[in-house]
């Protein structure tokens, strides 16, 4: 399953004592050459690990990840530095790589330092348990608030591609939020793991973001081993390319359905937007108005809501393009808006699902957006969520 | 007192039956030629009588205001217009005014169309009760949600400024939000009401906006007749300038305070930021975050979730400026982050207000903002209102 389901991929995850109870600390290793790449949180304040590895994929390609849960390593300073450089070179001596070889994520609270005496010496027991099983112990070891883990392998011609996430709702308080591994045993160049996952990300984790943050910590990291030894053909890079959207995308979802207190979940879409860009600032805008995820809780087709959100979308220091008397909506297919004109209709929107179609009729651009309900849960969980 | 604390002013309030029960119809009027001027919404869409009264400005001098609650006229089409036009142009011919000097606010829910039938005959009721004791009646017509009426009144050196206003929470939902009319007996000349307006609107209404939305009605209006009979001095200029500040400070000040669910009240401040321009852009982006105001409803000086929200405030289409390394936090004066490093300390939040102060430590820039929890009730509040 998810980070090893590709050839050539070992995993395992433990608790090793930062958490309470629940496992805290992982391993994913490739046992051949493998190239990789990531995208990260483009947040002012960048966790330890997100600095350390955007310095160790400029120096090498990656060969192995460690992940710890319970402590993001964020706002901690130089020492929280050392700390992120001291895993990477200790998981590196045991498994035989450099240190540049070597990524580090971390997720759970942040403006806290890691507890080194305890993360070290584990690292020993997680690499001795590497094994082609471990992918679902690696993905419970990276949990913080979610409820499930959240795992998703493709099987291709001939190679596969699967992955890990966490992130219980997007909106990780000082949880710092989204993490992800995906693997693959198709081969690739170096430079083509990030160049690929743009394009798979933005429309996918990129497009969930719920309340308008990257939190400090956000990485999605990709890596290629080419130990299927399949040989590279069109049609394999453009099913290669389809299976990764669709891992990112699956792992996305999870992450919204996995919400917290979430029980409903909308997606949002804008079309004929000037352009994509401004279908993307409208839909998002639409996606974290909190009034339009309440009025999803009370499953009310309150399209007031909708509009006045897209009305008032933040784009290039002025709100984006939107005429009233062309926009039309619908709810689950049902029109309440037409040409800026209220239908008298009442859509049902009882369901647990819901779609939002807005119609600016201004141009070509469209987007897409998934977002959850705000729940009295939702208050409850970050409201009683003590540093 | 509020709109008829300055001299020759009157109005009234009443019941006319656009709402169920409460008052939902008023006028305010100058018995003395005023000038007049106003800030508006800037979403997309814009309600009705948004529309009409800038084209009004632009033609005359206001000289009387007609206000309903109860239906926000927005997103209602060619109809929309053709109700307020026709509301304009009754109020003038009952108060015998040119239709171009009477300018209307109309605030409740949107994608309805105002009952004209029921609106216009009341108008000769309420018309005929306008009264210099009338303030009252008419800042309880303009409520929606509002659990109190808001009104402020500053009697200066030889005149008067006033005001009231509605909004309960800036968040409001397809009721189409904030409405404000301050009136002064001050003597001002054309134009000079809206060049006052700004800077006092700036850092008071528009900094409370609390989900970043301007709704498709929000108006503040500022009528001046000079009744007061005061020559205008330097010292009095600047007597007015401070009294049009406190009157905007006051009213925004309620609103926040009479706001949905809220149970805490924030005063989020950042200085030394590279601008105002960017200070503001930041302490907007920690006072709509939806971890911060849920951990302000638990009493939770969180700070990681300040961080969080400061280090992506969007600013011209990136994040504003942020150097994790030089930034310090307080809560209620007590460092939680010293030059980025965290603080062994738990402040003090018990309270049911609370100061946040970010220094970046980059520049001259400084901007305040006004925030709320969000809590159960909000949620509760948000998601049993339907349509």
């Amino acid at each position: 399953m998810s980070v090893t389901a590709a050839a050539g991929f070992v995993a395992s995850g433990m608790h090793c004592g930062i958490r309470r109870k629940r496992p805290d600390l992982c391993v994913v290793r490739s046992l051949e050459p493998a190239v990789g790449g990531g995208m990260f949180t483009r947040n002012r304040v960048k966790a330890a690990p997100v600095l350390v590895n955007q310095e160790h994929l400029a120096q090498a390609e990656p060969q192995a990840i460690v992940a710890n849960s319970g402590v993001a390593n964020a706002a901690t300073g130089e020492r929280g530095k050392l700390n992120t450089l001291a895993t990477a070179a200790e998981a590196a001596r045991l498994l035989e790589l450099s240190a540049e070889e070597v990524l580090v994520l971390s997720t759970g609270v942040v403006g806290v330092q890691l507890p080194m005496g305890t993360l070290l010496p584990a690292l020993t027991t997680v690499v001795d348990a590497l094994s082609p099983d471990g992918g679902a112990d690696a993905a419970e070891a990276i949990m913080t608030t979610d409820t499930r883990p959240k795992e998703k392998a493709i099987a291709c011609d001939g190679f596969s591609v699967g992955g890990m996430a966490k992130g219980s709702g997007m909106i990780h308080p000082d949880l710092a939020t989204m993490l992800a591994v995906i693997t693959t045993d198709y081969p690739l160049g170096p430079g083509e793991p990030r160049t690929l996952l743009m394009p798979a990300v933005n429309p996918t984790f990129n497009a969930i973001t719920i309340d308008g943050d990257c939190s400090t910590n956000d990485t999605v990291l990709l890596l290629a081993n080419g130990a299927s030894g399949v040989e590279r053909t069109a049609a394999r890079d453009k099913q290669f390319e389809e299976a990764l959207f669709e891992v990112c995308d699956g792992l996305a979802r999870e992450i919204v359905a996995d919400g917290e207190g979430v029980t409903v979940v909308a997606t949002i879409t804008v079309t004929g937007a000037v352009d994509d860009a401004q279908a993307k600032a409208i839909a998002q805008r639409i996606a974290i108005s909190p009034l339009v995820k309440t009025a999803l809780f009370g499953h009310d087709p309150n399209w007031g809501r909708v509009l006045v959100a897209a009305g008032s979308a933040p784009y290039e220091g002025r709100y984006a393009d939107l005429d009233p008397e062309r926009v039309s909506l619908s709810y689950n297919g049902t029109y309440v808006l037409r040409n800026g004109s209220p239908e008298d209709v009442r859509p049902d929107v009882a369901g647990p699902s819901c779609t939002i179609d807005l119609e600016l009729g201004l141009g070509p651009g469209s987007a897409s957006y998934l977002t959850s309900d705000l729940t009295y849960d939702y208050v409850r969980i970050n409201a009683e969520y003590t540093t």
